[in-house]
């Protein structure tokens, strides 16, 4: 399979959206109107599941951050401080954490007590914000997470300009970055015929060792959890550039549902993303709340549902990307049978089951929800 | 610098003394004598720090456990059991989770209500007592925790037969695993000056971007947080085979003076491991409570130390290894100033300040604590 030119804008241009920015402010201040700016709202009622692009999508609806307003002016100024902050990483071609920017901006404003900000939870939706407006991802900003992911698989990237084989990286694989925009890195190569995404680190760990990318041909991601951004925006390259399937392997519990609903329509807290990093294809491999019966798991090894995880199944059931019978009916499986399943409970049957038989017969039967 | 000739026992042994165990059970009941065997207490009682090698060591006393006693009869078939389900790991050549350990030996009892083990909390120290009473370690046990480190510097490995240069892995890194015994990870070429073990990711991540590695000639390691035990193994063997020094970079708070003391001299709960994981000579770079003084940081980036900060502080004081006049005054000083400091508050100053300022400053000045 041939890959696809990737589609991006150029790093100048976010720092021209961010000095434009600036820009407007002095603008309005010149020509004496009062300093103000749009920011599209990032509220449940701005949000909404569009059926035809099968993604959680952010509304139409904006409101204005004024400087002289009481209710708006300390907000204005944290955002022009962040984008100030922002505009410093474009310029020096760096990258930094959510938490590096909120100390980077955080002063005491001369001649009082005030802080710019007083946590961090004060300048992360700032950058939230700005990202939504000036219609940058978070890695266009240059902003990063924890990197938390590991990489293996028939494929060859090139990273910081260094020539990355993922089928040569031993049991420890590629440790992939917070950042994976084309710009950053960009996949050489790649043979693979699926993406495995596995939520624990534990079975990817198995499933490398015992060479399951090499037997079935496709790359094995994990993301230690719920996955990183990086790890998201990753597994969505491969699936735009290269056209590869990607299988979703997570525990059965409601958190397992929503994490693969996460990856294949995004958001609702970041649905601004969803358009660069949603997986509308992505399937649902397992587990899945019939396979403990079909492949003969002892009831003893689920784990009881406790009101939390029935609160939140039939949260889940209510969401529209959840409406398919196929769905409606794994979740009332799921309350019917009033237990959960870790992936690691398949180790009952045989140290090597979810390798040797689990997966394949999945993979044979296409035995997946969509 | 030359590598010292790894000391390793051979798989077999390990298999051997798994095996050994059962034989001694089996020879019991065949002279019909009481099936039983002695363990190691793992206890607060049982451990003592020593000065001449300057790690936290199991002292001698032992406990035995009883099949035909009623308050250890359980845990007598439970440690049968996990022996068993090791011995299949040694013979099969794989490493599993302790999760899928628990996994593999839970049944319900034949005839009864009764399973083998209720949670992992049960299997875990089983085990552990089993780590201790035949002298292996968790990664000789072929026993895995969540990998969760990333390493680049001037460094060649031999990982599961593929030769990986980590000097060209890009942004990323290498994922490092669990398990990296000799046998598992050959270190195949070093030529690092000194390694610098990083407490938090999104700092690995900005020195890593800024090219620290390259321009100091060091291993750029860390754990995203308290290191596991694959991280602090594998700087342990940088520093037995290739002489190399191991700088600690934490946050200024009690957490990090604990993250920096397990890494030198290892932990209470696992000092069974020490002599394989502690690293005697590790040296703490920083933050020291002295730093954000010296190079200027305001107070307000400094966090307040709360009542669990204090008393955490006062009981570090406490410990044997804690004891030199430089650590009392290094902690006194924190406890006097009442605020603690993230790394990342060093980008208060400026986005680089770690790279071209801090480090540079503590490696001139040789300005750490032993």
């Amino acid at each position: 399979m041939s890959p696809k030119a990737p589609i991006r804008k150029p790093a100048k241009d976010v720092e021209g959206r961010l000095v434009g920015l600036a820009e407007h402010v002095i603008e309005c201040a010149r020509t004496n109107k009062e300093p103000a700016f749009h920011i599209p709202v990032r509220a449940l009622s701005n949000v909404e599941f569009s059926k035809s692009r099968r993604i959680i999508e952010l509304k139409k609806a904006k409101t204005e951050r004024q400087l002289l307003s009481l209710s708006t002016a300390k907000k204005f100024m944290q955002t022009m401080l962040v984008g100030d902050a922002l505009s410093v990483l474009q310029r020096e071609g760096l990258s930094r954490s959510l938490r590096e920017i909120y100390y980077r901006t955080k002063h005491t404003i001369e001649g009082s007590n005030e802080n710019t900000f007083d946590g961090q939870e004060e300048s992360d939706p700032i950058i939230e914000d700005l990202e939504v407006t000036l219609e940058a991802l978070r890695e266009e900003l240059h902003v990063r997470a924890e990197a938390a992911g590991s990489l293996v698989g028939p494929m060859t990237i090139v990273d910081d300009g260094d020539t990355i084989d993922c089928a040569r990286l031993g049991k420890g694989g590629y440790s992939v970055p917070s950042i994976v925009e084309p710009h950053d890195v960009h996949i050489k190569k790649c043979t693979a015929d699926f993406v495995l995404l596995i939520e624990k680190g534990t079975q990817w760990n198995a499933l490398n060792e015992d060479k399951f990318w090499k037997r079935f041909n496709c790359v094995l991601l994990t993301g230690n959890g719920q996955p990183p951004r990086g790890v998201r925006r990753f597994a969505r390259r491969m699936h735009d550039e290269y056209k590869l399937p990607v299988y979703v392997l997570v525990d059965n519990d409601p958190w397992g549902y929503y994490i693969y609903s996460v990856i294949k329509q995004g958001s609702i807290n970041l649905a601004f993303e969803s358009m660069r990093m949603a997986i509308p294809d992505a399937k649902f491999i397992g587990l899945s709340s019939r396979d403990p019966q079909s492949h003969g798991l002892p009831r003893n090894v689920g784990i009881k549902l406790n009101d939390k995880d029935i609160a939140r199944a039939r949260e889940l059931k209510g969401y529209p990307w959840f409406q398919k019978k196929e769905w409606q009916l794994e979740i009332d499986f799921m309350l019917k049978s009033g237990l959960k399943y870790e992936l690691d409970s398949l180790a009952n049957k045989d140290f090597r089951y979810l390798t040797t038989d689990y997966l394949p017969k999945k993979l044979k039967d296409k035995d997946w929800l969509d």
